[in-house]
């Protein structure tokens, strides 16, 4: 029996991960679905980077969570591998789903494409409180490019508007992921194109890991909704010991 | 119920369809197979690439079509950029399967690699009528490497010599395929080896549509031929809206 | 009914490959499962590439063995490449199974990464025999990252000391793999991350080969122990006609 905590990425909340933690469940773990301050239903957006790390952590340390499989998701790896430096007692491995892995000093957005950061510059400075969202026929296409467009439009009314500083700010490590201790794996939904895979997800960024254990499964970068038991049957190979 | 318009490749004509559309029709669908000009049985071989355009934007209007999804395999990425930047108000997607992507001004020559371009210089002038084959063991292992040798000859046994004018042609393109304002999906077989993997259909290629839908299925560039219902299959996911 | 000789990779013996050659078997097929020389229980490590490649001719030879499938694994690539050139006449197709591709002058060495250069180096130097061992974290996460961990376990139990100057001596070819007239297959396990995949096995080195066959399936670079059948599969379709 392993203790998984699911990190969601930017938009969503950890009800999103629900239905993946019911199938994680049903092999006989025990799942946790926090949700990332900035994130959570009618709190404030003005989060950042740091604040959104220390939720996290705060979350393994009030529920007293130990030898626990950590997973980011998206922006959730940026959160979870603020957490390993700073909770790394608590994890067992870390696991990275279609996620970003920031060396310190680094934002996320250093990692995605300058057409996305002259998005999301935009889309912020129109918004009331610097936060941003998708705009649907990017989400449709190239998040969920599995999903049949109900689905793809349900999943989008899901989201939350994200809190942008998370995005800007840069992360404070005291070591880099590569010389963390902690066991790594990534796990890495082959048809994901929320970033363009020239400029990808793996090996580009998963292999700023160091050391780490591939899992490779067909999906988008969505697959919490077009197939929550198949994201769960990969996050367990990835997972396990 | 959507119309479906397959686009066929070089060598090949609308008939090594059908099966795929057999499938699709199950579905519910409508499908239409044309055959380009200067792959049509008994026809000239004195076809360039423009005319090879003006032939399903004929097909298009003689068969008063519209709102549909227009898929082209390989060459016949050239001809469906063409036929949407001339007949865009009859298409409600594009569909390129492991096509080839042009912008204004290029060359399918220009976007395959240096030994293929001296092979077909040279099958072309050994021609009586400026046609290409491929030799066989270049289809067989490259091209229908999924297949057993025995489909592998049978379906090179269906191909047409095919004029090499289109493949040398440059497209005139009013704008280019990330400026066009329709939806675009690229359908891609991941064991095609017709192009080298090094420079080969995706991302190098597909990233000239801008935003698109990525379907990523196995198979071969021939999957029309060894699995016409997993093509299908593919292509639905790829057409849907 | 095809002769099908499997070459295994480092560290491993002909016995690791015998439940594949079962489902092989099964199909019809003749299967050998040789071990190379410096991987004999018992028999001395003071073994280099030419003796390596000596030992694979000399059982074809012994046992008299032609139109063969030769395939090799990892490591084993240099062996069958050096056995294409002095046995050419035994050989009906050449299977490289997530294997190196060397060029005339080449070592493996020259086509790893240098950490992995500067790891060898340094378990060899420490050894007393001039042998290397994979450290179990690399061989549990990189190799076998397909397996839960008794069998990563139990796998890791069974590999044997490898001498080092297989990996450090530089072929010597009469001319270049492209350049053999024989048919050549790459099997790609694609979840394969023994070499890391920004400097992987496949179009990197497999393109190596000039005209080759591309068969994919899933798996890590051990399949021979966490999916015999599938691996058998692969064969199959990687070593037909």
């Amino acid at each position: 029996m392993t203790t998984y905590v699911l990190v969601h990425g930017a938009w969503h909340t950890g009800t999103e991960f629900e239905p993946v933690a019911e199938a994680i469940r049903a092999e006989g773990h025990i799942v946790h679905c926090p949700t990332i301050a900035g994130n959570r239903p009618g709190e404030s957006k003005d989060v950042g980077l740091n604040a959104a790390i220390a939720s996290i952590v705060d979350y393994l340390s009030e529920n007293d969570l130990s030898d626990v499989v950590l997973l980011g998701h998206s922006y959730g790896g940026m959160v979870i591998t603020g957490v390993a430096d700073r909770a790394a007692d608590r994890i067992r491995r870390l696991v990275y789903w279609n996620a970003f892995v920031p060396n310190d000093g680094e934002a996320l957005n250093d990692m995605v494409p300058p057409h996305y950061v002259a998005l999301f510059d935009g889309v912020s400075a129109a918004s009331a409180d610097n936060t941003v969202m998708l705009p649907f026929p990017i989400w449709r296409e190239a998040f969920i490019n599995d999903a049949d467009l109900a689905l793809a439009e349900r999943a989008f009314g899901v989201l939350n508007p994200h809190p942008y500083a998370t995005f800007t700010d840069k992360i404070a490590l005291s070591k880099n992921p590569a010389e963390m201790a902690l066991p790594k794996s990534y796990l890495l939904c082959t048809e994901d194109c929320a970033l363009p895979q020239s400029l990808g997800w793996h090996p580009r960024l998963s292999e700023k890991l160091g050391l780490f254990r591939l899992v490779a499964i067909p999906g988008s970068h969505e697959l919490c909704f077009t197939d929550p038991k198949a994201l769960a049957a990969g996050i367990l190979k990835a997972g396990r010991d």
